[in-house]
């Protein structure tokens, strides 16, 4: 297969035509293009450049509004409930993020939810938005149904992400970002086209039981990381994101790519603190580098050549890609090209 | 072995005029007497009761301060940094949970730090004095150094337990409360005792190398659960308790049980959070009892009875417990009569 790298501008544009297309305003493709591109940074390319293409379908479909009116449901000093009117997740997520960083500029602390949106793409990328901004950010988002409860056999929980943003001085911005299930779906997926078994603890079959067949995994469900910790996690995501928003929850919420026939009506929960309500912001940066510098300076296990801290990988991708390019494979450059003719746009 | 069974209130009362002989004024031993209890009742016995014999051991040494002076070090309206002055953790925590909730029911948010603290006993029981208000609580500590980071080998990292207490309706609240770490060390203690293996993914030796031996796990370190999913966890515990409320933090935290030569130091963080703020509380409530109704009526797995939501168990127990009384076995119960011929308090 070959491979082709762009210029991230080059892919931003296109991005930003392909949406334009749709009716969706020039604004909210830049932001749509510019949350793509940074999860390619970070090298996360299953949840880049390529969702435009799903995205597109959902929009076509009309089960994505291209020109949402998004309204402000309930609002006071701290708190803010949106309702993102089915639009594309990444715009109504930027912009909860940034009240959120505007409230706890202001109060100390700021926490937004939002109902009624869709997939928003990776959670790092609104949590980051927050320790940029030298505050803690915290991102929570519900997603479709794939996971057993613990004890259960039945796929009726989401993987469930969160994300946790904290700024440090001199180190890279701790940034933790991870599904509340063992690992993703397209793990198995892979472990099933190749033919490979998966790590025990991760999969249950459509019984219930254990199981490190990718292939009766996928006809079970997942399971959440740690058995009833990754459980309990989940839960508290889905309560913040699905429950407490007015969103769907559980097994209601509408998969991006099983469920063309309906919106997704997912929720996103977002929250920024002010860490001067504790100390100095630069005196936090300093203990902040501690800590890491302490942990990175500690003894490496057997099998490990350094420690990494949360973070830490995609922050050194980032920094490789932004100045090598974007790579996309050859299938999603054919499927975005022919995306582009049917629209109309110049083609990549 | 002989097990003792005692009416709550006793053991309340032994607890109180134990601690109050050591100088702690009558409602703050009553305080620590209520956490122990309410940790009985939830069926943790390793926390409840017995911990009376290490905080006596510490005080006696002069390691924990009896008659603290709790300081306010910084406060607005949503938040506050308290300084412990060295007390018992379980006083100093009521009270700042307590604020937080008075903080959240009137701005929507209440953060609370405490730093120069030291054991608190079981996150849950502060988290569930938020939502016995019908507020969600979070609550997080660090702890003494006994866990490994991702990739390394040096046990520099507490367990650093968190704590989400969520209220529900008709249906019991929703608590969750686990340590980042994948096994509590006493898990492996008993095991080596017992001369058993371990499961795999607990531990390291002291080369960092997987071990199923517990022995040579209690020689080298604990793991993260999950991998990097609990180490991303221990660090925001740690950056919430430890970095961001002025304590010691990582591999400093002093041990109840090991460092007999100096305070602990260690941090705490609160939090209350009002659900009004996004939706009237008796709708949120609904929508809880629906989340746990559909997940508990979800078919089960094979090996499993029935799905127990987290917390569900210490709820049942709690209700069996508060009812049949609290036991204890006779290694504790003649270590508690001991320390109370010593100080002139009436055996159990």
């Amino acid at each position: 297969m070959v491979n082709y790298t762009f210029e991230p501008d080059v892919l931003r544009k296109f991005s930003s035509r392909i949406f334009q297309k749709f009716g969706i305003s020039e604004a909210d493709a830049e932001v749509i293009g510019n949350v793509l591109i940074e999860t390619e940074f970070r090298g996360i390319n299953s949840h880049g450049i390529a969702r435009i293409l799903i995205y597109a379908q959902r929009i076509e479909k009309g089960l994505i509004n291209p020109r949402p009116n998004f309204k402000v449901l309930r609002e006071n000093a701290t708190s803010a409930l949106l309702d993102a009117d089915n639009g594309m997740g990444h715009v109504i997520s930027s912009k909860a993020m940034r009240l959120c960083i505007e409230k706890a500029k202001k109060t100390g602390m700021g926490t937004v939810g939002v109902r009624n949106s869709n997939h928003f793409g990776i959670n790092a990328y609104y949590s980051m938005l927050a320790s940029q901004e030298n505050l803690i950010g915290m991102v929570f988002t519900n997603t479709s149904p794939l996971m057993a409860p613990f004890g259960g056999r039945e796929p009726i929980l989401g993987s469930n992400p969160l994300s946790i943003a904290i700024p440090a001085g001199v180190e890279p911005d701790l940034v933790v970002d991870m599904a509340t299930s063992g690992a993703a779906r397209g793990k198995l997926e892979v472990a099933a086209r190749e033919g490979k078994k998966i790590p025990e603890g991760l999969a249950i079959d459509a019984e219930g039981r254990a199981t490190i067949d990718p292939v009766e995994g996928l006809k079970g469900a997942l399971l959440p990381f740690a058995g009833p910790k990754g459980y309990g996690m989940c839960l508290m995501v889905d309560t913040f994101a699905g429950v407490l928003t007015g969103s769907q929850f559980g097994h209601e919420v509408g998969s991006l790519f099983g469920n063309m026939d309906r919106p997704q009506n997912l929720g996103h929960f977002f929250l920024a603190f002010d860490v001067e309500n504790f100390m100095p912001i630069d005196e936090f940066k300093q203990r902040m580098d501690q800590m890491i510098q302490n942990i990175r300076n500690s003894k490496v296990a057997a099998g490990f050549n350094r420690i990494y801290m949360p973070g830490e990988i995609e922050y050194e991708k980032s920094k490789k890609i932004r100045a090598q390019g974007i790579t996309i494979d050859e299938t999603v450059f054919r499927n975005l090209n022919e995306l582009a003719q049917k629209l109309g746009v110049p083609e990549l």
